[in-house]
């Protein structure tokens, strides 16, 4: 007879319960708010957007990240060895050499920046004279993820549900953005679309680099899915990526001892300005969807890492604004952006998950027309202007 | 139609709800305290103390710091790039080289301590054959601002307040000091009191450092402000600040890149056994005035950092035990405390804020007072005693 | 007249009230939970075993450790300078060098593991070709302490209590360790059992190692107290324990300044497969029991740390899976736990407080009679294999 029963997954603080429910006139929508308890998971909030088809868990403590989503019945999502939402109290980015990021990383949708992301590393930065101006070190992926956002607000119109939440990244001699993101959907729709805004409140100009680790596992993921995407150039991040770039868009099943691969591209536009990468199942049957404002987001990173079920087998559709690279490797290669004081960059993505056969043909179709169009550069090594 | 609305500053957990508030008889003034929910606030305890004329917030959960406060509806504050309290429990002190701290500090009054403050550095001790006994690097500020007090009480009576905190700072093999601290205030008072004890709870000796971090931003600052105080002795910290000697007290409105300046003293002391230090605004309307036993404080470090506005526009006024160098240079000039087994030193410090232009006057002309009766060494250069 | 009452150990969050508390038929046994608020143990919960003769306080939000007990009103536990629970989320275990974990050390029994123990140091993997795999700075005593127990669900029958607790360590690319700890209780009894399982959720062979630091203080410690264990080999672990290898399991009274010694031996097995070790007071009144499975845990360390009352008066009596040196050290010996992928290791311990002289008695003849049934070795001198 078990008595003391305190499984987070199942426990409601109920401290938002007054203002934690909204639903939409004919109740066929709504947003929803509750707290975890326990775990590393404690004080986490869950914003959950349902729409009538697909549900979206947001996590306002995890700089508005989407843990997971079900769309007719279907799990989006992947299974990390993390297994709930761990809360940034409990997260040391500095551990292992500046992986410590790694210890609360099991989310659907997780940003990395907003000042910088990627591989850890000491950003040193010299004047035009060569003196070092300053020196840090950068933990991997930057520090939004680990923020929670201060305000989170959400409104339920008949047709479409959005939730915004705020996310501040800074401190005293350490510059000052901020990320206002929201997330909206339409009442019955199998899509929903990021609209992010990251602002430097500083007087100084400020570098923000952004990346979207959108990451997918099963049923999308499996042997003889393949990610399709447009691109005008492609190469591997290094050689053991090199190794497999005849397939580098086609995966393997759960595979022990896989070593991650991880390839750059530069992403082809559509006539709307948008990028599009698709996971798609051997069969063709379900499809993962992310188009991206190229204008913002001009790089689309494909990172395999096909383990074991147990270590993680997922796959990462990676729009970003720059590469995972250290970010002196960035702002050597000019893909840092540079905000004025005040100023604010935007970046916009479309997600949407096919369950049905023919929805997943026209996707496809989609993809195949850019493809067409744009003349396509592949390097069998990595290319020197993309890494460290 | 906003529906989740989780904004820190609105929002009261309530837990607290049933001992939360005490009024005195006629209901003139009250002690109270809330939870801030959400963002890096999340489980922050704000107490609120207001006689009436003033209001000032504590944290608890930050070091006993005094967040903001407001008299006569004149805010007592600064901007600073972090807008809310944020929980120690998001701070990693060894963030960026030892210089996390700063993702935490926003206060009016901020202590560093208990067993250290000042620049980030290894602090290295050796025997008297030069043997290495310890080597620790000890980040910027010490601990205390980020050790939630373990145990608050307030008093209300007919015409005083006054909140107590208790803050513990120690662990096995690493020291044992407990900071106990008072803050008083009468009904319908300007003013208010910081007695400050802090006992070594061990059996071994212990060191000791403590520096009062007041910090404030308009109305009190802006072109034209003055800092007004009295000293024996006056040097810049560094080159950078030995540049503006000449104007050491005086300040520039929100200039964008300006680089801190920083002028260590050694305060004269009223027959009462205080110094005294002044932020006056240029009209001499307003003034924040600290008083400090110079017993226990006698430097007083003077922090110019006129920045942008958007990028923390304050000054601060710093009475300590010793200087914000690295502990092993306060060692060797003797500035660092030292308790024997369950000895304690008493820190006590009067804040005034003045609100008209009559007070401001008297306030001014005490000072003048002790100024002409303390001969005054100003040095053009750091003095090779007081810096690393 | 105190009025905002913030003491954590008075307070009850009532969050779990509805499930909080289970009593037997009778009333004479009952498990229950609450929160602590406020302090460094803000977000902790305690789950109170009293099963009618002896209490115990369990920590889930300290990876299920056990603060204290009390056995027939005597208490069983010992002071550190850390007064009361720490939530691990203001636990920075790379503080000082990597001995952080001690800010949050004050346990009776205190779990080091699950995939490292023992002083911090950089671990470095090498391939057959001497070529650096990985490399790894690894902190104190592992990161179990420091995580919060995501599931905790217990049972009270009419005679048996028990309480069981579910803590990950794990995350992408670093493992995936899986703790289920049950500790089990029978009414009226003066003992209690701790069945440990690590399973390793991962693809790929896992390391483990688990040291129990069960740490007691007066009145079991005190002046003439001893450790009675048996052993077939003993050894200090440096020049210091050396020193004192004479009365190696003899302690003095709190003695200020005294140098922690530690001795590693390897434990005698009785009939039943079980190693014991006996904290007994200088009067056999009252003494301290751990029984501990020697197939999974073959090593018993004693850590005499007799130090000033103030500063942590104490004695770890401390079964092993290996010794608490850096884990290359313990590879190197071949004491480091592999577990296939889906393996578990199961650790079992009993414990038992003594509060009768006779009882006492009969215990001590147990020991003996398993100390002249094996012949031991002591090294004067750190046993080469035993240490870096």
């Amino acid at each position: 007879m078990p008595i003391v029963q305190h499984d987070l997954l199942n426990v409601d603080l109920g401290i938002h319960d007054v203002v934690s429910r909204l639903s939409n006139a004919n109740n066929a929508a709504c947003v929803s708010m509750h707290r975890l308890v326990g775990g590393l998971s404690d004080g986490v909030d869950v914003v959950t957007v349902n729409n009538g088809r697909m549900s979206l868990q947001l996590l306002p403590t995890r700089g508005m990240g989407v843990w997971k989503g079900e769309v007719d019945g279907v799990p989006v999502r992947w299974n990390s060895p993390v297994e709930r939402p761990v809360n940034p109290a409990f997260v040391d980015q500095m551990r292992r050499g500046g992986i410590g990021w790694l210890d609360g990383f099991n989310e659907l949708i997780c940003r990395c920046g907003l000042a910088w992301h990627g591989a850890p590393g000491t950003d040193t930065i010299v004047d035009e004279n060569g003196k070092v101006v300053s020196e840090q070190f950068l933990p991997l992926h930057g520090r939004v993820a680990n923020i929670p956002a201060h305000r989170v607000t959400a409104t339920v119109d008949t047709d479409r549900l959005s939730v915004t939440g705020v996310v501040d990244e800074g401190c005293l001699f350490g510059g000052r953005l901020r990320l206002e993101s929201t997330l909206t959907t339409m009442v019955d729709s199998a899509e929903f679309e990021l609209t992010d805004v990251v602002t430097n409140l500083g007087a100084q100009p400020a570098e923000v680099e952004m990346l979207y680790h959108c990451n997918i596992g099963e049923p999308f993921l499996g042997e003889g899915s393949m990610c399709h995407t447009a691109s005008s150039e492609v190469a591997p991040r290094n050689e053991r990526a090199a190794e497999g770039l005849s397939m580098w868009n086609l995966y393997q099943g759960p595979t022990k001892g896989y070593a991650e691969q991880v390839y750059y591209t530069k992403a082809a536009t559509d006539s709307s300005g948008e990028g599009v990468a698709v996971l798609c199942d051997a069969n063709s049957e379900r499809a993962f969807v992310v188009r991206f404002d190229t204008s913002t987001l001009p790089w689309f990173i494909l990172w395999k890492n096909t383990q074991a079920t147990e270590d993680g087998y997922v796959t990462g559709l990676e729009p970003g604004s720059s590469f995972p690279n250290p970010r002196g490797t960035e702002r050597k290669g000019g893909r840092v952006i540079s905000l004025a004081a005040g100023e604010s960059v935007t970046f916009r993505l479309r997600f949407e998950v096919a369950t049905e056969r023919s929805r997943v043909r026209a996707i496809l179709d989609e993809v195949t027309a850019l493809q067409v169009a744009t003349p396509r550069i592949v390097h069998d090594a990595p290319k020197a202007e993309w890494i460290p």
